[in-house]
């Protein structure tokens, strides 16, 4: 199906949503998806929209003229995206392979609606399986020395390749603030804890030490501090006392593939929409 | 809050928002919550939407007069309900008495939007506990004999107390077809069981000797079908070798409290639409 | 069933299970469940043995004279617990009653194998429901200028009631250093967040604020530090943007009663070995 | 570390213990882990013993005659299994590639102890994947009319092979009762659907219209009533009704490729034990 898709985020105010149904029913869309929350806390309107395009008589290059008087009479921070435009997504990877290969099949049996031109990794090791999938595998070497040359190499690779959304994918190296700022909003990582408990190194042993009972991943987009940009999705397993540290890891990494993976999906599909470090889903 | 919701359910179609938002929006309704769904696999468009009525121009008395071209026009199944008008709940109950105080207790702390007229049991055991919390608590003794004169004893004392919702809180007497006919999508059961799974008699039995990893509870509307009804609510929770049938029991209760009282607290806020022998939550 | 319930911990040996078994076995004992745990980590074993005290032809009188030359030798910590004797428990409560209640209704039900002789609180609040399952209320007010006084009245309760264990079900004082260390790993807390997320106040202001994708409980023996007791159960459930703090606050309410509810039960049938500030839930 | 495990099932004797643990104190072993369970429903006593082998004295060949005395004494079920043995595993599949691609990845990151020498599918669309990862791919077409010759020249294969288990990674044929026969216990298939709701063909579809909250998946020994072998393993996910048919199919995928997984892992660690068309999972 053809369609396109309409986030917006606004103070709430009487009428918002029947000046935006007018607005798509003057154009004859036909919705197939429609879902809004009204945040009484931050007293704030979000919503998103999803119309089919057959019959919609409004040309998507002129959307953006003919719905702003509608947005600035309501203050809206608004995006649409168009099913028929695929994100271009890059893959950030070091040695850890089983979010990368998870990604990678989901997005060879059609889950992802995005295109992958590359991946970019500080080790040779996820080379061949890159590959097996018809990905560029793209090495950028990065120390302590090199950090800031090794950005801008990646962000080289980056534009020519036209990347809107980059995944780190158990990515080992911190970006600076400098490379993030460049990309708000379009960068998720997957922690491998339930944050913001055990955010920085080490979650797994960090959780064995303290005899938590339940281990967890978490999603978010990345910012200028450490793990502590909107979360995007979590999700635990429970443990037993039977399960040693080495059993946390290979048991966090399936939650770090199913977590990481929905909340790429999510984005991909315009479903998250952010707003006081907070997402809401859309799903 | 003084608000009113409106729960529709139609063909879809184009212009459906719309003609809904100007509606309200004519008599300048201030929306706190809005929520539909389309169903593209039935062709359905369900929606529940919930308006302070605080600046609502509309007299609610001349809500339906108002409102019912409308739902002409788009062969609208519709139900408004102000949550200034509490629906009065029978509880049905029989030896078991874990749903039973969970329900007073949520009620009494002001979890549960409606009023507790009575509860109706078939043994003594519950009276104690039910007093306790102020409501009245009337035995009808049921045998294989006397279900129909039971019965008649039932409905007249619902009758009496205006109820509009009747909850089964391990009620362990089969309704007649009869009684339920006359309380279409009013009647909802707590069976102890992941439905479809194991529905009759002895589920936790029959959990058990198949050899089951989780244990459920579900809850739904009464139909004629024992088991059949509409589901609510369902959730389950993990066992394990070590634990013999009773404590499966000792388990399944706590499933058992938590998923009827979700499933009785959205029915009172109005967020189940049924459609199709299924429900959606607006929750 | 007339049970025993030996717990031990040690350094790790070969030999361990081999002299255990011989001395139960040299005494006829009837093991009903025994489960043992080799901590790799640390180098220790730790075990739970229960057996039935029927054919036991060792008068429990004299079992620790019997058992200790063994505990010498493997330089155990072990204790030993009777099913007939039951441990006496006083519930602490501030004005929240949802765990008191479930607590009560729980004991009522059969579920904890213990006598509660009494509850204290700060507050009036919750006299009636805990004399309607009769057990004495006390009200001992706690003021920053009488924490101590007010302790010391506490401790003459409990120790005029023989009390064992103390279970703080949502009591919303914090306990003194003084206090906590005479009752070591015999106070029992339930915090209303996913330690060590969110220690500390105001839980689910802070879980909305920061957009966790669930919220959580956690039971813990309560130590001199706040919040960083050895964990004994946690769980969590999954919210979303439609909750707003009142709404986890009353969904965490269901996770607090079940998550202080089995960390009790556990407490009580001897499953919790402590250790190195974790536990080991034979369960 | 280089292991044995043992597994044994008989009716429950005092003395069980301490014989067994005897019998391997006896020969200088050093248990890594243990665990026993008593059926007290069947009267039943279940164990698995893990013990180093670096210093244990007896030599492995002579293990059989030298403990049989002891399990004649119990009338014990038993084998043992060495970690140095490592099964052999056939993977079968059809078109559905995500619990093969997941099974291949799990195997070459080291988390599961096995070979796997072949996979057979009755369609060409897993070779690369499968070659990819360096395993041999058999391509047998099954149909109505040559189902006996496509077993026999499974079975050729398998033999050639010398496979210990067989693993139905969503392998969209019924095995005949001759094949299943001959491999009791050693064919895990997985179901997906929360057995036994939804057993036979398009669970997803049938779960869709009975409008159940939650999705589930199997994992079982294949017996030759379809989808009754012994559970080994369940999970299940919550849905709304935003979801379709589609939704779930890929939803489930991932609850097909963890449980699946789990069960293989569980099989091939010695970690399940049937009895009663159960299974007890030592993990």
């Amino acid at each position: 199906m053809n369609t396109a898709t309409l986030l917006i985020s606004c103070p709430d105010q009487k009428g918002l949503s029947a000046a935006i149904a007018n607005f798509l029913f003057t154009y004859n869309a036909n919705i197939v998806h429609s879902d809004q929350h009204q945040d009484s806390t931050d007293d704030l309107f979000l919503m998103r929209v999803e119309w089919d395009l057959t019959d919609f008589t409004l040309d998507m290059a002129s959307f953006a003229p003919a719905f702003q008087p509608i947005a600035d009479r309501f203050s809206m921070k608004w995006t649409v995206a168009l099913s028929a435009e695929r994100p271009r997504v890059a893959i950030f990877v070091s040695k850890y392979d089983h979010c990368l290969v998870d990604l990678l099949h989901r997005h060879q049996s059609g889950e992802l609606a995005c295109d992958i031109p590359l991946v970019i990794s500080n080790h040779e090791d996820c080379r061949a399986v890159t590959e097996f999938y018809g990905v560029p595998f793209h090495v950028i070497p990065v120390s302590k020395d090199n950090k800031a040359e090794a950005e801008a190499a990646q962000h080289a690779l980056l534009q020519a390749n036209h990347v809107d959304l980059i995944v780190l994918a158990r990515y080992m190296q911190v970006l600076s603030h400098d490379f993030t700022a460049q990309w708000p909003q379009r960068v998720i990582n997957i922690h491998h804890s339930f944050l913001p408990a055990f955010d920085g190194a080490k979650p797994y042993h960090r959780a064995f030490a303290r005899g938590v009972k339940l281990i967890g991943a978490t999603s978010h987009y990345v910012t200028e501090i450490l793990d502590d940009g909107p979360i995007i999705e979590q999700d635990v397993q429970r443990i037993s006392h039977r399960e040693d540290v080495e059993d946390l890891v290979l048991k966090g990494r399936d939650l770090e593939k199913v977590v990481l993976s929905r909340a790429v999906k999510w984005h991909l599909e315009n479903r998250v929409l952010v707003y006081a470090n907070k997402t809401v889903i859309f799903a």
